[in-house]
């Protein structure tokens, strides 16, 4: 196995953080920018961020949600309106500060002393706290909510150590924003948006999720409650994937969003935010790709099929073209879950060699060879990217058609399968602090980066005893899990009194 | 007609900047955020722009097209590079000069002067110099191009008189940059991208528009070619709709693309670049709105048809509710132009009257009133948004669904032609400088916003005579027709020699 040459070197085993830098530039998903911590999201993985746009926008509006857009920019006392929140974010921020440039008397540009603005503008790192401004205009009276909206939009969060993808200055992201009469339809809301993050990450990502609360020190600053969807990846530590915030009142006190009730007194809204980002396409190179590059769960995928026409002889080639895209024409006509195949047919004049790896570096679901001995067999050979690279279907071309979508569904199903075993093989519950720090302390220094799992323990809910591992260990409560048994124990560090294990991980 | 009381005032006639501004708010459309010159577009504003993209991003896939993301952030050494660019853009712009905040002695937030950036970064105006900077490193032969990438984004450029949609800080858009190895390729993309624009404009906008070149006065700064799309709009000023640029090698020189070519010499690549922002919400708002509201085109309308079921009795709700929803089921199984059309049926417990005028003024193609008499005759009342409010057309309900598609084809139809009349009825040649000059002036002081038109007239192509008439009228060349049949003219500022006619008029 160790001998077998892969096209990402290193490999998983052998450096987990550098591979993954190996899989996003040799896939071709983005690249760091020449402005500090700002990536460039390539084609390739830009494709994978829109059909995950386009499986989430469709969701949230089966849930009632609307679009809509509001500014890039926040003034900086709207920032300190909520007490916690400024803390939280009025930190790490890109603010601006002039309104024009000058050039200088060196003849160099510079921002022009008399355009100072008078009070600075920060460009969001979330939007709390003017949607909340706008909201509190829009709302007088209960027939005005909910308010049910969200935005796409890109935010900035000053990072010191980037890392595309999953950390970067600016990133890609929506956030929902929505008011609410009660507290009960709030929390019902907050609830409801944590769902469709479960399902959309378990239907197009692939990847099963744990879903609970985070403790007090993890949660949102300024929410009530964060909840949360957390992924293993496959050196075993956590991603926290999506969250969804119930805020109760606090930013509706902070923007003065009240109305008239129904029994005609005055009252402040109930809110909640939730948001996923381009963090997920992080967490997705993260769970499925392998040694030799990405794997796109066909969901996600901006090509589901490639067809790469095998022809080294000029005789051969147009016959060998027309029969490449008339497959490709009789594919884009069959849908998977609702949309049409996309299929690319790849007749640039390079090695066929060359050609398939690249696919597989990509890791787009299917690859179709056709040659002229094909043609005259009326065949294909199919190669599935869940598979070995030189595994290969020989299927007639005129049943290719036909079974498409189920091969699709087949790659999508084997992705969550291998993810949730990989999940399941680094879970358990250890109930002693020997076994705990045992388990995340790296015992082969060889392979410092492949983390024992997901564990999962009492805890008294100390937020004491949760700082002391996080400084012991670096691992952190990743979530107190939804419809954990109730069952007694002793806090793993402490030992005082538990009533339920939650789940610890080191975490991205 | 002057007596009859519309639904906005003032209307077009007495007031239409103000009639627009009063469209924007009735429509709740946009409204203008604290952030001076942002916007908030709201859910009705954003789900036009949402079927607006829709439609063009097809149509870059079709061409060709893929899309990617680049930074928000441009390094202001790179605005400084190509030096047209740099005077038109590094002026009104948002500098960010900090990257951290902190509290200081009074307790209150300031960018920490500890984190100051060593070179500002500019909020980008447009990507030419961040995009230019990134080709150059992923072109190294002629087989890495062309490079056909868009990208949705937001821009920002600090405006003095911002005015929502047409004149906005922040505004969204889509800017296309492309590469290419030969000057011929490069002025194909540039002209088949402005094809893309005026075909949109046509089919989805209703809008017909004027396509040509920009005289050098109007020109992208650092453009070779402006090519441009020019509607008229119901004041009869010109608004620019779109524009698409050929750069020849001017950012390529000043980003370094350069690659080696097929003869195996080093050559400087031609780049392009064309886009469409939010404005052309402003400019279908100008177009097709009328005293009323809102008209939208079907092809962008978030909702095409509205269902308002009448029920002032509540032993009759239950049954109008139920067949109202079963009739939106029924039509949301139908297709317009490829997508499901989009049906809102409109239960809220308050006045039908009130109801049907919100809908009008937001301006849904198709509204459906279904009332218990309805029930009975097994009919609905249909009215057409292009039509007047109290016109209705009586159907069979189990005919709607057979006819739906064939209605919202004949309003966007009927929105084109009209436009198109009131085009042709003020576009006119114009020989003399009095004419030219009387045509610009307003004669009627209570109607000063409503003015002439478009002129054909002849200009002798110095740029003298284009300042001193933008300077006494405010009127400017919208554009050198393509196409524009030779004729031999006098200029009719200084009656120097013309080959062709070019369009003047007043514009936004």
């Amino acid at each position: 196995m160790s001998d077998q040459k892969t096209a990402i070197t290193p490999t998983r085993a052998q450096d987990f953080p550098e591979w993954y830098q190996q899989v996003v530039r040799a896939a071709e998903l983005a690249e760091n920018s020449d402005v500090r911590g700002c990536m460039v999201i390539k084609p390739w993985g830009y494709g994978i961020w829109e059909r995950m746009q386009r499986g989430l926008d469709q969701m949230f509006k089966e849930t009632g949600h609307k679009n809509a857009y509001f500014p890039l920019f926040i003034p900086l006392s709207y920032l300190a309106k909520e007490a916690q929140h400024v803390e939280g974010f009025a930190k790490e921020c890109a603010v601006v500060t002039h309104h024009r440039l000058e050039v200088d008397h060196d003849g160099k540009l510079r921002p022009a002393p008399s355009a100072e603005l008078a009070e600075p503008l920060v460009v969001r790192p979330t939007s709390e706290t003017i949607i909340g401004a706008t909201y509190a205009k829009w709302v007088q009276s209960y027939r005005d909510l909910p308010i049910l909206i969200n935005q796409w939009a890109n935010v900035v969060r000053w990072e010191m150590r980037p890392r595309l993808f999953l950390r970067t200055a600016e990133f890609l992201w929506q956030e929902g924003h929505t008011a609410h009469e009660t507290e009960a339809e709030a929390i019902e809301e907050t609830e409801k948006m944590l769902g469709v993050y479960e399902t959309f990450a378990r239907d197009f990502l692939a990847v099963p999720v744990f879903t609970g609360e985070k403790s007090e020190a993890e949660r949102f600053p300024g929410a009530v409650k964060t909840l949360c969807i957390e992924a293993m990846v496959q050196d075993h530590k956590a991603i926290q994937a999506g969250t969804s915030h119930f805020l109760g009142q606090n930013f509706a006190k902070a923007s003065n969003i009240v109305f008239q009730s129904r029994e005609g007194k005055q009252e402040t809204a109930w809110t909640t935010s939730w948001g996923v980002s381009t963090r997920l396409v992080g967490t997705v190179i993260m769970a499925h790709a392998d040694d030799d590059g990405m794997i796109v769960p066909p969901r996600i995928a901006p090509t589901h099929v490639v067809i790469l026409p095998i022809s080294p002889k000029p005789e051969t080639r147009d016959a060998v073209f027309a029969a490449a895209n008339s497959l490709a024409g009789a594919l884009r006509k069959i849908s998977f879950h609702g949309t049409p195949i996309e299929v690319e047919v790849d007749q640039r004049d390079i090695g066929g060699g060359t050609k398939n790896w690249e696919w597989i570096k990509k890791g787009a679901p299917i690859r179709i060879e056709i040659g002229p001995r094909d043609l005259e067999k009326g065949t294909v050979a199919l190669a599935r990217r869940d598979q070995s690279p030189k595994e290969k279907q020989f299927l007639p071309m005129v049943d290719v058609p036909s079974q498409i979508a189920e091969i699709l569904q087949s790659i999508q199903d084997t992705l969550f399968e291998r993810a949730l075993a990989l999940r399941d093989s680094h879970l358990c519950n250890l109930d002693t602090k020997e076994a705990f720090y045992d388990y995340f302390t790296p015992k082969n220094l060889e392979k410092p980066e492949i983390h024992g799992g997901f564990a999962r323990s009492h805890w008294c809910e100390s937020p004491e005893c949760e700082a002391a591992i996080k400084e012991d260990l670096k691992v952190t409560i990743r979530c107190i899990p939804f419809h954990a048994e109730v069952e007694e124990g002793s806090c793993l560090f402490c030992g005082g009194a538990s009533h339920r294990r939650v789940i610890f991980a080191k975490s991205y």
